[in-house]
C-alpha cells in the first residue's frame, strides 16, 4: 500500500507508526505540503477533497483519509489493536474522536504556526491555542495516572491516534512535555519501546525545517 | 436512557435528534455549563473526566460520551443509518472524524466567544476561527454539491453529526449560513423534513441566552 505523507505531519505518522508495528511496510509518496499542494484544486479533486494528510491508497486501489479511520481500517483488517470486546471498541472510539477535537487538533496548529509558517504567528492567537493545549493535555495525563494504556490492558488504535505529535522535538511546539506532562511522557516512552517505533523524520519523507519562531 | 445537555450545545443536539429519529425518547439531564458544572472536579469525576457534553447513561447504566461514539453506539445498536455497507461505514466514520477535527470544532468555538462567554472575545483570535470555519464549510458546501446526503443515499449519522450547529440562530454565530453556503443550506432544510427534527431551543432544557457580543 501507498502512504501520503510528509515527516512533518504527527497525523501521518500516527498510520506509518501502526503499519510498522503491525509488521507491515508502506510505500511513501512525498506530499508537498509547505508547496501547497494540499491547497491545490486538483490535488484535492485526484487525492483528497478535505485537503489533508495522510492518504492510505489500498491494495485494491481505494484512497481512505483521516488517520482515525485508517487505524480503524487497518485494526479490522487485521484483528489487532481495536480493542478486545465492544465496550472496549467503543472507548477506543471516543479517544480517537476526542483526539481529533482536543488533544491532536490545537497542538498540531500550534506547532505548525508556530515553527513552519512562513509568517510569524499571532501571539494572541498563539496564547489562545496554548491554553486550549494545556487543557486538553491535563485530561489525557490524568487519565494515564496508574494506566499504561489509554484503553485497556495493551496498546491499541487509540494509543497510536493520541502519539502522533509527542516525538517531535520540543523545540518545534515549545512545549516541554517532560517537565510539564509526566504520565504523557511515561506513556511515550512506552509507546517508542514497541516493535516498529522510529523517530517520525526517520519514518517519513519531507527534509527537516529549523523551527522559525519562537514564543514572544 | 438519560442525555445529560443543554439547549446551547450543538454537540448535544446532534444526540438528541438522532435519538427522537429513531423513534426512541430521553429523559433530559440538565448541564449548568454556563454555572461552570463541567469544569467541577466532582462532575469531571463522577459523569465525564474529558469536561465535555453530552453525556448518555444507557439502559444498563453505562455512561458515555463523544456524540460520535454515542450515535456510532446508536447506530449499531438499531441497525439503522450507520451505512448500508462496509465501505459506506468506512466513509461514515471519516465523516464523523471530520467534523470533530475541522467542521463542527471551530464553528462552535467561534459562536461560543462571539454570543455566551462573559468576557468579549478577542478580534484577532475571532478573524483566525473564522478562517478555519471557512474552509471547512466550504470542504462540506462542495462534498454537497449534487448530493442528498453525506454519504450515500439516505441520511446517516454523518449527517447527523454534522448537523449540530447548522439549525442556530445565525446571529449566535455571525455566519449566514444561507448567503454564504447555499449547499449546506439546502441540506439542512432535507434534515428539518426528517421525522424527529426540532429546534434545539425546544429540543433540549436551559434558557435562551442573548448573544453577547458582535463583530468588532
Amino acid at each position: 500500500m501507498q502512504l501520503h505523507c510528509f515527516s512533518q505531519s504527527g497525523n501521518c505518522f500516527k498510520v506509518a507508526f501502526f503499519i510498522r508495528h503491525l509488521g507491515l511496510d508502506f510505500e511513501p509518496v512525498f506530499i508537498d505540503f509547505f508547496g501547497g499542494a494540499t491547497r491545490d484544486p486538483a490535488w484535492r479533486a485526484g487525492t483528497n477533497a478535505m485537503g489533508e494528510a495522510p492518504v492510505l491508497v489500498r491494495d485494491d486501489g481505494r484512497r481512505l483519509t483521516q488517520s482515525g479511520a485508517i487505524l480503524s481500517w487497518l485494526a479490522d483488517r487485521h484483528g489487532r489493536c481495536g480493542g478486545g470486546d465492544a465496550d472496549e471498541r467503543l472507548e477506543v472510539l471516543r479517544w480517537l474522536l476526542w483526539d481529533n477535537h482536543k488533544f491532536t487538533s490545537h497542538f498540531a496548529t500550534l506547532r505548525f504556526m508556530r515553527s513552519f509558517m512562513p509568517t510569524a504567528p499571532d501571539p494572541v492567537v498563539m496564547a489562545f491555542l496554548r491554553g486550549r493545549v494545556d487543557a486538553a493535555w491535563r485530561v489525557l495525563d490524568q487519565h494515564l495516572a496508574g494506566r499504561d494504556w489509554v484503553v485497556g490492558a495493551a496498546p491499541t488504535i487509540a494509543d497510536f491516534s493520541l502519539c502522533g505529535y509527542v516525538f517531535y522535538p520540543a523545540d518545534e511546539s515549545g512545549l516541554d512535555i517532560a517537565a510539564r506532562f509526566p504520565q504523557i511522557d511515561a506513556w511515550r516512552q512506552r509507546l517508542a519501546a514497541l516493535p516498529g517505533w522510529a523517530d517520525p523524520y526517520a519514518m517519513m519523507p519531507g527534509a527537516r525545517i529549523t523551527p522559525r519562531w519562537t514564543d514572544a
